[in-house]
């Protein structure tokens, strides 16, 4: 069964900058759902701001193994249920990768829980992205460094936790550094960061590019059921406790009683 | 100059529960900070949800080097534009330590980016809490377990990211394991879960658990000044770049613009 | 293609002790590739110690996926070259799964760079081992927890690096705890230590255990090609140098000269 | 008390060659020393390779709290009896600073457990170190980035396991980049390897780079009794179990007998 990628966009600067039109003239959400499908193992859909529930319904995510997600100028008209929703997934076992001004997401600062902020600079500058484990599924396929003639500048230092693992860490002709690909674990779900992909620039047209962004989906991908109850806080009566034990002291709670939230 | 911690006390169960009020007639936050106040470093002052602003005024937190945070019975009942101050402070350096039901506080869940739930019973068995890394700062003076004869259980899956550090585990009468004691890291703050504290039982009067307080409140304390600009994302000029460079190609901001959100 | 696993064992106790020749009649080696082997995507091979090179040459390294480690009595009588081989192939991306004794292995010692101490107690005790995290592939297919009615103990501190991921934690019926399954990185090889294993117990005839193991090959196997040049620390001269430089200042080293040592 | 360092030297460059003696006419090890001295709640001393023991007798380390490391041309002249005392120490909770070079040195490569490899090139270009957690005690006192006008390149990849943290990150001005401080734990130890540090430049009279050095110091510093029996593996037996258990079941071990190593 091949891997069930979304690829949530924006669609805001497609429509309204005649620079990103004419790279992305299907949008950019398009352009990446392209790139993953030439890998016949991942079937990629599409979905988008404008979409009813931003194209993100309860029965879509839960058919969805990794979800992708590009946004930009309108991280704010992102409903905050669907947030919860997409929150919720990834704890249950939905793999994330979060691109570039996706940083700045709602769902990527709650699930970081920190201000995932940053330096930045549009200015076109080369960057040059170097693998730092040259064994990791995500780096498969790539050379000793990954070259973009222009990209918009993102700069250390980024507010985010300690990863599981930085992958790759970018070198910007004006003098900054960036910790350009890094993963990530909340309950079930695994989240990979990748910061290339500024619209002005043909970025996911780039083939290592694509590569790493087939890669992500291939190191993301879990085969796990889902694990729904992963927010439920379960009671273990004393009668079914893994060893016979016995009630002593004072107790809060009555039998059967739920605990606090 | 002492560290300077504040103990915040959800305060209810002190208040309409006997077997609390008699292990605790002025509260756990004042058990707890007469702990602390022990170590003549530390000095420590409570606050509690009673209190305006939850005791937690924005002059006050710029005035706290660690925080130790209980609750159960009303995570609800915390206003949200408290947590998202006490939030901001950790950012900026602030240190917070987070105990027992605290686990299921709003501040701890938007930090940790998870459930953050578990499994529980209230059977009073018996817990002993094993020093993974006996040379750790917060169980300095401890022997190799610390053994509470009556406890809530508390039991894995505890749903939190990998932590930078597993420092206590727990194994309970009943058949559970948890890990009691983990450190956190997010922006210049740093976060220590610690398991033991529930409210019918007297644990804040037991000396290794006292022991371990005041050693998380040293491991904790930074006295680095705090990074104020933490959530800010700031441009960077071309002609500010720490190289030379030009500009080149096409470009979403003019000059001077801020970035979005 | 399927994973190429080999499966080492020292093979000794089988051949002198009659309760581990009873449970293993043809050597624990031959039981788990045998587990192993119920998954046609495995191919596993064995290897003892008692081969010429340990069953471990050169050409047999370069062509396994995955080497899993099972040793106890005769940890030193392994070869220092052959552990030095094997550390390398893991450096380039080979995966190694650990099992039980062979915690204390030369190649386990060597990789975490930590004593790998633990306590222990053979008394034929009930081990728990609890899911930390139900999502994780290694865990694929168990329940909340997996129950050995007869186990040798290994109890915490277990002196190793904090893991990437602790997968696994086990209550042991006379009190003690265990990060039972951990995962490191080293290289481009990814490590999995799991604990259960002792020879005097028919503890690789569990079901569960045999998903675990059939589990971690499939979580450790890398597809990228061997990383044959981690070990090196090649001079990059100046003419070849990413962006323009100019020689600058004094220098230790002549051209082409090789880097100290 | 003040902090005991001992500052270890390799002593050869500053004897054999004109531009590092006219930098460091006393040897690096004493300016790095003196640069340590200047915090009067440090007191460091100094020893070098030819020293007998290497100036690291077990009465020293036993009474030193901090080591820092610093070798480059004569790694393999260090005695490996001499660092297996010092890897024991470090597990021991003695903290390890090591500097540039002494990224290849035996006792760091032991710790690490991989080959510590990178890339290099003495052009005397400009180095930028970026801050990447600016709260970092490590970091204390330094602003957003570090200057070095001359400085030999390290460039990634750099085959160390994933650290704890990530503290600072190298631009090099021939376009490569480096994680140039990275904390690590092993055993009661803490580990700091900190990039600077090359002999042909004035790195070590730089303020900037004797204040991180100093900070280091305190960062690593841990007030905890030496945890002696790191490397012991003790039975635990059935009548000393914390929790009253039977014998059951076959054993390989007599009652009293040593486990094997």
């Amino acid at each position: 069964m091949p891997i069930r990628a979304v690829v949530w966009g924006e669609n805001i600067h497609e429509q309204t900058n005649v620079v990103v039109r004419d790279l992305y003239p299907e949008g950019m959400h398009a352009t990446i759902a392209a790139a993953l499908g030439e890998d016949t193992a991942i079937e990629a859909t599409t979905a988008v701001l404008q979409d009813a529930e931003h194209g993100l319904t309860a029965e879509r995510l839960a058919k969805t193994d990794v979800l992708l997600w590009w946004g930009h100028a309108a991280h704010g008209a992102v409903d905050d249920a669907i947030v919860e929703r997409v929150q919720k997934r990834v704890w249950e076992g939905m793999e994330l990768i979060v691109l570039h001004s996706g940083h700045y997401s709602k769902i990527f600062k709650r699930l970081m829980g920190t201000p995932c902020s940053l330096k930045w600079r549009e200015a076109g500058e080369r960057e040059r992205i170097w693998v730092v484990n040259r064994g990791h599924r995500i780096a498969q396929g790539l050379g000793e460094s990954v070259e973009l003639p222009n990209t918009e500048m993102y700069g250390e230092p980024f507010a985010v936790p300690e990863p599981l693992e930085t992958v790759f860490i970018s070198w910007f002709e004006g003098g900054e550094v960036f910790r350009s690909g890094m993963t990530f674990q909340r309950g079930a779900g695994r989240i990979f960061y990748f910061r290339p992909g500024h619209e002005t620039y043909p970025i996911y047209h780039n083939a290592e590019v694509r590569q790493v962004l087939r890669n992500a989906v291939h190191w993301a991908c879990n085969p796990a059921p889902a694990w729904t109850t992963v927010a439920e806080a379960p009671n273990v009566p004393v009668d079914e406790a893994k060893e016979p034990i016995v009630q002593k002291g004072p107790r809060l709670h009555a039998d059967g009683e739920e605990g606090f939230r």
